[in-house]
């Protein structure tokens, strides 16, 4: 009989004998503060006697976990498609019957429980190109540059992995913006890719400047390969919307400097500003003229997860690629393919997401009331949430232009940041960890997203309903004076 | 302007520049011929003359594709969850109701519309582990170690990414079988893992024997380091279903060569031949004694597109990890998270999976009919599958004791392999290609799933209806009878 010991050390797999890319990913969004809020609630549930009555998790972007209901003809879609027997029942209105029909003869034996193509569904794909034509004011898309994915984190990480190749100094660099959504950093972690981190200016509004690009890049190209850009775009975590003006700027410096930009835009319906609209990377590109829309290689993603759907757990996605290889493209297919397709039902909610009710069809007044309430509901939220932190004294927040996220700077006093160093933990973590425990709401804190050497931030969604969203507030407010004092 | 051919050379992302991993990555199950299909099935539709009139698709494992009608408790379940207003409704029974509320219930605001735990909703791995445990015997199992997966493919992939490390002779290698599911193959070429190939005995009816795994271990260790070993059983392409004592001593070898084990289980409940058994690599694992209990690392997976259900369009399944190291776990569930979860619909279908009706609910009559009535068909199926090609000179099959597929060797006459060498293409490519081409029938190579050199086979799923299974394989009889005479 082999004591613990022994046992432990005959594994054949260990923390020192598994893939080193791996305990190099890190993933604050689910990191080791949601992990305590879970074990909070579960306290919670059995008596544990706390400051709160419940958890509040403001660390992700999961709208129904918030209680923003689903969109009605989304429901009655998915419902027709997972039971076609409902198709024959009074209660569906007839568009609804209809988008199901559609869907069902476009899968494999009428059923959306057969495997699709590995690309998506053919029609849907047809759907998202007339979807992305109409955005984008008429430019064409063809449904053979669409990959339906598995949320856009499955067809963000494997365009990384098209891309990354190459050893030591000439291994392949990517660029992404500090902060980030730390997906980006987590695949290129498990990749082994080398991360060129650009920083957005947070003084002037978490905007995108060509200069800092520049720096990033050179001082990169002393290590490494840098062969990708990417850009997200309405900023996570930071809200920002880019202006038309930053978008071409990026373009021609991708074109400049030869980098495959991956343009991650999945909050573009999330715009709330006045004077900020969405433009997507692909209508400048193609605006700019042939010498950039026939040469500048991209990838545009797309999510149901987010805008006024908020469907995360369906995790349905779309990317388009705009100027690819004919024969990377191939090879693109071949590989998507070993995971056989992306779930169906996710492929069917994006095609209702494309392809919404129009006005002369019975479910469309209700849809857009749907649609346009959530939408508001965010815009509100998105102004409460910036102007409430301004009256804090010590916290800074920059407007919520756009996405479902605020990025708020807090400033801790020395004596904060020495407590957390003998705590083992860096301050901001420290600081939401205190906040949890003591208040019960979950954030992320900024060093999960990157942010500039000694300043501190945090994430929050903007997602809890109204008067939620104000007691969170109200509560990080007396928190952030309290923790203040304390170490004043 | 540039022209077409400087335009090609200042692509960024080429052929010679993309990750050479990648490049190396095959999956045939949907690989040239697989496209081929597809080409021809738009040519038919406009209205191209061809000598059959529909192609089908025998290339893969796609029962709703090939007919399979849905199980109708499962689908009900799943329309309440996707259109909860249904539960007013009284055309549903109150089971179905019952399981749908149970599972809203756990879900973030009480819709599949929100993130999961990263590692699946907690009842729903409290009913996979009582699943299992049922299934077993009593053999305890923890919902800790069960993890949700985006289908079986998901799982399997992230575990050898976990096991994969060490450079030139210390490279992992992962022992795999011939044939083998290419899913193996690809994934290992994907990682830059090594690939140590163990041959099946095709002449005892595709039956592991632990003398060949020890030949193919020794060889590898020369050149790389051998730490997991992965066995599909019921067997894909191969049909085969091991036996008690092969899956001991499988289980003994891996012990004493400090091998992880891999068990592909995603067939359990597709057993047909008389005298044959499924036993899980846990159960035989536990019934071993402690001294392998406590030891042995192991996973197992399952997977809603298989079985009687053959839901592959939800992407739903499981593992379970036994004595795995609890900071390895650890890494496991940070890696997951980056994926936020797997499909929320496949999770609700994998619960209805691993908890159906019981004999006093309402549902449980017509459930169990339905899928009796599959699973009926099916060994039946694999019964006239095997007769019929038995009879044909120049095919011989094994008899399909489980899973969905055969793989039947045929002889190819010296000319037809000149030919193929002359297309430039591998013989029983050739021959399936012509299949296609001449009788619309698609099929895998043998090759893209390993044989043994100078050998040729397909595989073929067994799921075509009786009736137009009986039609293929008349058409594959008279097209070997054909092909062979003209190459003779």
């Amino acid at each position: 009989n082999l004591t613990n010991h022994e046992q432990k050390r005959a594994k054949v797999l260990t923390l020192d004998s598994m893939n080193p890319n791996v305990k190099r990913v890190e993933y604050a969004v689910r990191g080791p503060i949601v992990q305590r809020a879970v074990q909070i609630e579960k306290e919670l549930k059995e008596g544990v006697k706390k400051p709160f009555t419940e958890v509040i998790k403001a660390n992700i972007g999961d709208a129904h976990a918030m209680g923003q209901k689903p969109i009605t003809f989304l429901r009655q879609v998915l419902a027709l498609c997972s039971y076609p027997e409902l198709l024959e029942d009074n209660m569906f209105p007839e568009d609804a019957k209809k988008r199901a029909r559609r869907i069902l003869e476009s899968c494999g034996g009428h059923s959306i429980g057969a495997y699709s193509a590995s690309q998506g569904i053919e029609c849907i794909r047809q759907d998202v190109a007339r979807y992305i034509e109409r955005r984008d004011g008429g430019i064409p898309s063809s449904p053979d540059n669409i990959y339906l994915s598995t949320g856009a984190s499955d067809a963000i990480v494997t365009m990384l992995k098209l891309l990354v190749c190459g050893e030591g100094r000439s291994r392949t660099g990517v660029m992404i913006s500090i902060p980030q959504y730390p997906l980006y950093s987590a695949a290129l972690a498990d990749l082994g890719a080398v991360q060129i981190s650009y920083y957005l200016d947070e003084d002037k509004c978490w905007s995108l400047d060509v200069a800092e690009l520049r720096r990033a890049l050179n001082a990169a190209r002393q290590h490494c390969n840098p062969r990708v850009l990417c850009i997200i775009n309405p900023g996570n975590p930071t809200g920002q919307v880019q202006s038309r003006q930053c978008i071409e700027d990026v373009i021609r410096f991708a074109k400049e400097e030869h980098l495959f930009l991956m343009a991650d835009e999945v909050y573009q319906d999330n715009v709330y500003a006045e004077g900020c609209k969405f433009h997507s990377f692909k209508k400048v590109l193609f605006e700019m003229g042939p010498e950039y829309s026939s040469t500048v290689e991209m990838a545009s993603f797309h999510s149901t997860s987010k805008c006024y759907m908020g469907e995360c757990g369906f995790r349905g996605g779309y990317m388009e690629v705009i100027n690819m290889d004919p024969e990377v493209k191939a090879q693109l297919t071949k590989l998507v393919s070993v995971r056989l397709c992306p779930p169906v039902p996710g492929q069917a909610l994006l095609d209702l997401v494309v392809n919404p009710p129009q006005p002369d069809e019975p479910s469309y007044t209700t849809f857009m009331k749907e649609r346009t309430a959530v939408l508001a509901a965010l815009a509100e939220k998105a102004r409460l949430t910036e102007e409430t932190f301004n009256t804090v004294p010590g916290i800074t927040c920059n407007p919520v232009q756009g996405a479902m996220y605020t990025f708020p700077r807090i400033t801790l006093p020395q004596k904060a940041i020495d407590k957390a160093k003998e705590e083992g933990q860096v301050p901001d973590m420290y600081y939401c960890m205190r906040l949890l425990e003591e208040e019960g709401i979950c954030l992320v804190p900024g060093s999960g997203f990157g942010q500039r050497e000694g300043t501190f931030h945090f994430r929050m969604t903007i997602l809890p309903p109204t008067e939620k969203l104000k007691v969170v507030l109200q509560k990080i407010r007396e928190f952030h004076l309290r923790f203040t004092q304390e170490f004043s």
